[in-house]
């Protein structure tokens, strides 16, 4: 199932994603609720075509903490340690954390702004994990019973403040630093999922991969991080970029894909 | 002006807090509304004494998100760099920002949970900014024009996770490490506030200090942040801890005292 948020004109609202089996079109299936509240939601009745020029898709939740993972692949580790840290020649031995704010998030193809102050900003394209119930001191075995659903992610990087700015606060936290989209898929076997992106229409072959790489699983990602702090309904995890990423110039158009979620698009412009 | 944010029972509401003049107590005048909401708020007319045993005086705002600036003192920096950091002979020239999660903010009075994980958890008394207004690439001239108030933190840190811990997120987010309170005080100078710290009912006054000894004053903090986040109406900023910090052991209170604000009082208890 996936589950997307969007707007027609100012209020956001929540919807299913359905493909039309007659016309083959996608719909939105508005929702008379909020599905990560806990309560039943229901159809309105109303249904929109997907590609209606009235319709915005806007991130599939506002989260009210987003954490994500460094160096969590063994592609990457091998091949593209973060510039801005010493390169490590082993994997880290416990999980490198580190947050983003939610004033970072931005929707499918809404621009990310490269602010004035950075020249060489990096796309990290990822699978983000959506939390549905709160999650607090679970184990490896419960923690998928946590999990919402799936999304893509692309964990922006300025690639040449990361070396000042030892907490990665700025260089990862920045206003649309946060791309999140296009909806959340509750169907994805999370320990095989495979990432792509696409630079200005090119498939970039040396940053894709699949989850089978990463070095701490999600179950463990999930149990770890909520051994120390509580995982609310709509908090993210970002779980790692499997291997290289790469600069994004003004006016490139970066796409995430995730076989089985589907692309999360955005365009860079210069602030 | 002092808001404060309290329950009588479940639902929590926002107070003005006065001294009457005939009794010479404290008491708390509730409001209509959220101070911050952007709209006027009125008294009900319903008031409690602070030292009822109904109140409960609550964190005075959840912050949707909250930075913590890094070896900021003149003289933190020269006698008590962070054990879990390379030691630097000389202040910074950038700022080291941080962040901790909503999940870790607590109230006055409510128990700082150290975790199991844990043997060395530390205390660090501070001046906290609460913002009023929001702020996207204010300037230093501009920045105060932001700021709702200050109230007292506790930047609580693991110091014995933070070595293996690059990012601090561990050792500064976890729950219960931002206790937050009592209040917020509107009419402070910034530039000249004295923090304390008592430990069991004892000044320990290596701890101590004064705004006046910041490297990067309250405004330079705020326009630093606003160029690269936007910082929204309730975010708070930690702006350092002026000199030493020490060991708090389970039953500990620990109490965050700056003048002209008030007493930041919690109680330590182990997992």
């Amino acid at each position: 199932m996936r589950i997307a948020r969007f707007s027609t004109d100012d209020s956001p609202r929540y919807a299913f994603v359905q493909t039309d089996k007659k016309d083959g079109k996608e719909y939105l299936i508005e929702l008379d609720g909020y599905p990560l509240s806990g309560r039943q939601v229901q159809p309105t009745g109303q249904r929109y075509a997907l590609d209606d020029d009235g319709i915005r898709l806007l991130a599939p939740v506002i989260p009210s903490k987003i954490f994500g993972l460094a160096r969590n692949y063994r592609t990457r580790t091998a091949s593209a340690a973060d510039q801005g840290r010493p390169s490590a020649p082993e994997p880290p031995e416990d999980m490198v954390i580190f947050m983003k704010p939610s004033t970072s998030v931005i929707g499918p193809d809404d621009p990310i702004v490269r602010p004035s102050f950075s020249r060489d900003m990096n796309f990290e394209p990822e699978v983000a994990v959506v939390i549905g119930r709160m999650a607090r001191r679970v184990s490896r075995d419960e923690a998928m019973d946590h999990v919402l659903g799936y999304t893509c992610v692309n964990d922006v990087t300025l690639r040449d403040i990361q070396g000042d700015d030892p907490m990665w606060t700025r260089c990862k936290g920045f206003d649309t630093a946060c791309p999140l989209g296009p909806w959340i898929e509750t169907d994805l076997d999370p320990a095989h999922a495979k990432i792509s992106f696409r630079l200005n229409g090119q498939d970039v072959p040396q940053a894709s991969g699949t989850t089978a790489n990463l070095i701490h699983s999600i179950p463990e990602q999930i149990a770890f991080i909520s051994s120390f702090a509580t995982l609310l309904p709509g908090d993210v995890i970002m779980t790692g970029t499997p291997d290289a990423s790469g600069t994004l110039k003004d006016r490139d158009e970066a796409v995430v894909h995730v076989e089985g979620i589907g692309d999360l698009r955005n365009v860079v412009i210069g602030e």
